[in-house]
């Protein structure tokens, strides 16, 4: 399917292209952690954050927003009330939305509110390969090593091991699935695309999985086709990544230089170094 | 008011000086999104930032600090309740204190917290023109495109369509308004500063506002005259904005760089790059 | 004790190499502000964060956190629950925990917190000269200038005036205490240790001292030796800001050049420059 690999790479580019141009307004109810990097992530994007989570404004955010983020990092009691109410506005007014469901498997709180936010049908659901596998088992779909719960929030399978869970989750919930890793891993149920940029240090910065799950919702909001977009997400964050660590940047560094390569990375930049391969997915 | 100009623009360079040799302590009730860099712009300053917010603190807070910051963003009903607290607890030790009304006309909730607060009698209110526009339609006031809405949290307008809007705040409030924008505003009902200074990549840096709502805060904690420390604050940050971008300065190095400078800025470079002018306002 | 001083410094070395090696889970419930760069010095430092801080989670993350750290700052009712849980699951599980209590002495709120915390028996206390002094004065331990109170969160007294105090908190609670300052002192009420390393700039950068709390976690997972564990700490902070503040640089260049430092200092770098003392305390 190398033809396939260039159209959508042709696409991501074209999509960064209309962020840029049409300055998306995404919602997002993220951890407390990763507020700062993924409202600069989505400004250095060219999209236009609003941190906003009241359950108060959810109906007045829905109808303004291009696109929702809804992340379960950092959760309590009312972090859960927030998020049920934007999720559902979010599905109440026919707007893309993203969930990131942050150390899903590390407690019994944390599966419960994901399969709570479910029901409201998500877009796209990224995750780690951990987490992606864990909500899987909630859902009874037992694949790869079902003992091997996620340490805390940091995955310890690679993408891989998730496919199986991947793709029966994108079926069962008509939606698209990424799986973050060394290698990104994109799949609707029927296609499967693989990114294979970014760089190591890019595991040693906090909350790069929510900034990604935040850019997701910016290329959502300039498409009808999720799959396209949350392609280009991974891949403009992947080749950006990989542009930013350059050699000897420690993780202070690479923080600096991967909000400016958002910001100034070229459709050129973006062809040339990105390493995409697609797939159709087994049935 | 050539002359005028030059007058504020030397009592900036003192207040500065003033703020670095006195250190004052500035209470910040701020939202989520804007902690990490509002402390930091503080403590770059050379300002004490103390981030409390506790309803059950206000009082021993409000009676040791030397400036209270009031900020709406990332508003719950448990941020209303710290806020009021705060606020009354400001007005009550007769502390100076400032309001920024983060996406005020976005949606109810923030309009009705806005108006809540406004009855403790800020010193200064700090906002984008869309904001300082929609606070104005709360009371009333009918001035420029009263159907431009904010989309979010980013301006729809530039400062100069909220002059009027700002001008009648400042009268009916007793107050000084900052309207921040390409063109910084700044009106205490009966003249009007404008300061020229800045650049394009502020508005792509998250809580870039709230740290110029924080560092007012500064300001005022070391002169009587509100309307001269808010003029300091927005010639500091827009100096300091102006000498952080660097050639080519992406969002990620112009944090970095801005808070450099912040700490280094020399009443040379202040008197070098400042451009401000001062007119009386219209009646 | 100039043995014992060369016997710590190279158990420090061993103990940063351990953390690298063993990525050890650190559960971190920390105030809003320092959230980003707690999280960031532990990645950098080669742990995992995770910033859990849900009663509903307590006992899990517990049961899997290698250490636990608990941190005052932006106090609320909530925020109270959510540290009395944690601390008394860190308690219960029998994992080693760290206490910071921040801006404990300027409010009723912060001393009724940090007493109800003490009950769950830390394994280290954390804090600046004036925090330190202020958490004695609340146990009837009055030492040094009783009616200094601190201004806020920031130290009005060098670390030399809390080592009474310090002495008296870790003889009494068993524990170890840290004082932050240009000095940093670490005493178990036996020993006390001073690591004259750091740089100016440090202070003016907001969340170093809880970055140090978090990071003492990072150790303290790696060793059954709350000590050394706590000189370690204290130690490749002090020699990593001393090779981060580069000459003239500001607090924003600082930060990244920091969170590099941790991430490649090296065994020879903290043998070169680490200037630690270590005596017998007073009894």
């Amino acid at each position: 399917l190398s033809s396939e690999s260039v159209k959508l790479a042709a696409t991501a580019r074209e999509l960064l292209a209309s962020v840029r141009a049409k300055r998306p307004l995404i919602q997002c109810v993220t951890n407390f952690v990763s507020m700062d990097l993924v409202a600069n992530a989505l400004h250095a994007l060219g999209a236009s954050p609003a941190m906003a989570s009241a359950p108060e404004e959810a109906n007045e955010f829905a109808a303004i927003a291009n696109a929702i983020v809804c992340n379960i990092g950092t959760l309590s009691r009312d972090r859960v009330e927030c998020l049920e109410a934007v999720a559902g506005a979010a599905r109440a007014h026919g707007k893309p939305w993203v969930l990131d469901p942050v150390g899903v498997g590390a407690t019994r709180f944390r599966g419960e509110t994901a399969q709570a936010l479910l029901r409201h049908r998500p877009t796209v659901i990224r995750g780690n390969a951990s987490e992606i596998m864990a909500l899987a088992r909630l859902f009874g779909i037992v694949v790869g090593d079902e003992n091997a719960k996620p340490r805390g929030v940091d995955a310890v399978h690679a993408s891989e091991a998730a496919e199986p869970a991947a793709l029966a989750l994108a079926r069962m919930f008509s939606c698209v699935i990424i799986v973050s890793g060394r290698v990104d891993l994109v799949t609707n149920g029927a296609l499967v695309a693989r990114v294979n940029n970014g760089a190591p240090v890019m595991t040693r910065v906090t909350a790069m999985g929510c900034a990604l799950s935040g850019a997701t919702g910016a290329f959502l909001a300039v498409t009808g086709n999720p799959f396209e977009a949350s392609v280009a997400a991974v891949a403009v964050f992947g080749v950006a990544g990989e542009l930013a660590a350059v050699s000897g940047a420690g993780p202070g560094t690479f923080r600096v230089n991967f909000l400016d390569r958002l910001h100034d990375l070229s459709p050129d930049a973006l062809r040339t170094s990105l390493k995409i391969d697609v797939a159709h997915a087994r049935a």
